[in-house]
């Protein structure tokens, strides 16, 4: 979570909303990323969606199922869909985003009686610093 | 649609899931894709979420508010949530898609309480043609 929180602060810095994704394979990180949105006008590309591609593209491979995802904010529904797409073991979030999230809140995607694959999760770790970095960015946004 | 499914046609010839999708601005066409998950080994290189990222190239905008997607199978939950960030206006699908759809099944994105943007829907659109290509298509790979 430390390195999805580097990669938060990258973001932070480029003028992106800070939030950082790390993929971990085996103990090995084999893909980091941050939001890109604004640089790359493009409304998917979200830190986790970013991280997912690029870490089938290191790996080859369509599927991460022994893998897992660290995440500073709650997935939305955008990516948590492209979690269970890509078969991700595990995922590991920083804060809860009673707004947009769709894990434990809103669409709550992995709950979804049609829902394919069903990573396990483990919500609100590092869950103050995601918060703050996020809070501190939005305050000086006003 | 009948854009849509040409699309999907081109999907099929790359033995890619045979799903395309088109997005339309002001009667205009302005990005079209069709999956290709297996040739990018991308598992969200989905038909919807490539025609956005080209839609918003093309008008170097992140928000595609008066734009018109259709495609030829219901969207999951990652191509919902990519549909509510670029706020498109309207989504016209083609098949009903009980086992992986988002919108009318499943996580039904677009009516949880927290979403950000929900597009007008029509579903159904030259139903059977879809479904048909999809049915041939796995029907071949048995």
């Amino acid at each position: 979570m430390t390195l999805a929180l580097e990669q938060a602060k990258f973001a932070q810095n480029q003028d992106e909303v800070p939030i950082g994704a790390v993929i971990v394979q085996q103990g090995q990180v084999i893909a980091s990323a941050h939001n890109l949105c604004e640089s790359l006008k493009d409304p998917t590309a979200h830190a986790e969606l970013l991280a997912i591609q690029k870490a089938c593209a290191a790996l080859g491979e369509m599927r991460l199922s022994d893998c897992e995802l660290y995440v500073t904010l709650e997935p939305c529904a955008m990516c948590a869909g492209a979690i269970s797409h890509a078969r991700l073991a595990k995922v590991i979030y920083g804060a809860y985003d009673p707004k947009g999230g769709a894990i434990d809140h809103g669409a709550k995607v992995f709950q979804s009686p049609n829902c394919l694959h069903r990573p396990d999760v483990i919500s609100g770790v590092d869950e103050n610093e995601s918060k703050q970095l996020l809070q501190s960015f939005f305050l000086a946004k006003r």
